[in-house]
């Protein structure tokens, strides 16, 4: 079941930039989904969409009001409920990536059954899903993979479904984290899957396709990360990629959130990923780097793509400052 | 919080023997824990311990009714409930390894929360888990790990635990399924854990402990399984085990539910476990195998053992036919 647009971004009382992190996502990547935003009083994020009630929301035609923000805690704020059943009164869904479910707010689920509307709680998965079986099914498949969590898996992914569709090339973004979920309209946060799941979540949300058609599928963590690897495995053989892009930042200290873990050798990194990934898919392949290249200057950046591609003969490139044209160009 | 011995083995209508494999484990393992057997009308399973009323068992203070038992479709039937009523009335506890929680039938949470008494359904973690820390933590550690899904890693370390006891050694077997969590009272079921906690949920298991303490984990799946791969990752990564025993079915002909895959090579299954497991644990290293070999004469049996341990250069046991000693002195 897909979220229906266009969105209304809701901002809560965020209390900066940063808390809303995930609708700036949105609305960077699904501007013309993105009508408007709802912004309560003490409301220190700013999407640039214009300011719009709920009633001007419903009026412009409005589907769903995305809560796409992080509150103090990161639970549903008491005063924002009455925001939230005015939207469903006023004929939309809403979908929320928080981590409580606005389908457990009990006025919040009465009134949306009353009134036939959705409500998507995008950090948790909504169906059941098979184990993995492992068998192969048509239609070709990239995965973004990283020496590290939070280096650019989906804005890689991302840039790489914009590049393909410009060329005219079928291609879908698949989202496995909330964020890409809201860009996508659909997909699954396969780190809150029950873990005997994963690898099957994966397939299901990648199906069989026409031979020329691109699943870009939206990686997570790192094979190397002491807490995630478990869920960077199963999204691996779930993927049975093709290809596979290597996302990294260079110059990071050490492993998010682990100070006493250096980040891995790019080559062990690339050997031991593809390494996994061929026990689903023998010709799965690392085809390319993207890095996240922000700290660096200009001359950095252009030493430190050169070197890794020199290095491992394949393009590197930074989605934001170089686009991935030269990986999609690889891929041609 | 451990489920209280000693027990009484509920068998309900099991249909035949395989129907009771839990309470068989059970029995097996911890049979001066199971006073007794509870069998209804048409029951075929049979543990071979005294039959027992719910009264009789009260009387002699069984704490606990477990439920190690399938009936058909895996669910509790309704006919069990009186059973499960009963028990609690009498001052039992009530633990289940069923799909569907006891906790969930309305009349038996009612009873037991009015009595005070404990639900444990084992297959559900009960508690939330941190992420995985990667931190090492003292103690000495060792995982089964395997080739393939089902080839006897619970055996195997019940085997090791009983073996080091058996010299006055610190052991304590650390259950990661059903049937172990009721051995040993306690436990996770890694398999329905949110696959963000995977590594998480494996260190809470297997806390800090005496320098010369051993816990001997319960591995799950194999990093070569393409279902169930990412849980034997996450669990691999949060054991830091120091050692890893391999535990292999000679003569499988493809991985378990997956008939379109063979078995990995041996020495390749080796190297990759030990590779992943020395992220967290750069001493890790497999130190010996153990094999089902129920299917070989002793012959051959003898002949596949010295294989392996001429090949690898390390003890090859089959647990049932040969008992572990000999990896325990390879420990010592």
């Amino acid at each position: 079941m897909a979220i229906q647009h266009p969105y209304l971004m809701f901002l809560g009382d965020a209390p900066d930039q940063l808390a809303a992190k995930t609708a700036n996502g949105v609305a960077q990547w699904r501007r013309d989904w993105c009508l408007g935003q709802l912004r309560l009083e003490g409301c220190k994020a700013d999407l640039k969409l214009p300011n719009m009630t709920l009633e001007e929301a419903a009026e412009k035609g409005v589907k769903t009001l995305v809560i796409g923000v992080a509150n103090r805690g990161g639970r549903i704020a008491p005063h924002w409920q009455d925001t939230i059943l005015r939207a469903l009164d006023l004929g939309m869904d809403v979908a929320s990536g928080l981590h409580n479910k606005v389908a457990a707010l009990p006025a919040v689920a009465q009134k949306a059954k009353d009134l036939g509307r959705n409500l998507f709680d995008v950090r948790h998965p909504a169906q059941d899903f098979d184990v993995g079986s492992g068998a192969p099914r048509t239609g070709k498949r990239l995965l973004t993979v990283g020496t590290d969590c939070s280096v650019g898996k989906m804005f890689t992914s991302l840039a790489l479904e914009k590049e393909m569709r410009a060329r005219g090339w079928k291609a879908d973004f698949r989202a496995t984290g909330q964020t890409g979920i809201f860009i996508a309209g659909s997909g699954v946060s396969v780190d809150a899957v029950i873990s005997d799941f994963i690898s099957g979540a994966t397939e299901w949300l990648s199906p069989a396709n026409d031979e020329d058609h691109w699943d870009l599928i939206e990686g997570q963590g790192s094979l190397f990360h002491a807490s995630f690897a478990g869920v960077s495995m199963g999204l691996l053989h779930g993927a049975q990629a093709d290809a596979l892009v290597m996302c990294h930042e260079p110059g990071r200290p050490h492993m998010r959130g682990l100070p006493h873990y250096k980040l891995p050798d790019i080559a062990d990194c690339i050997a031991l990923t593809e390494r996994c990934a061929r026990l689903t898919n023998p010709n799965a392949k690392v085809i390319g780097f993207a890095c996240n290249t922000s700290a660096l200057s200009e001359e950095e950046m252009k030493r430190t793509l050169g070197e890794l591609s020199d290095t491992y003969g394949m393009p590197a490139v930074d989605p934001v400052r170089t686009g991935v044209a030269a990986i999609v160009d690889r891929l041609a």
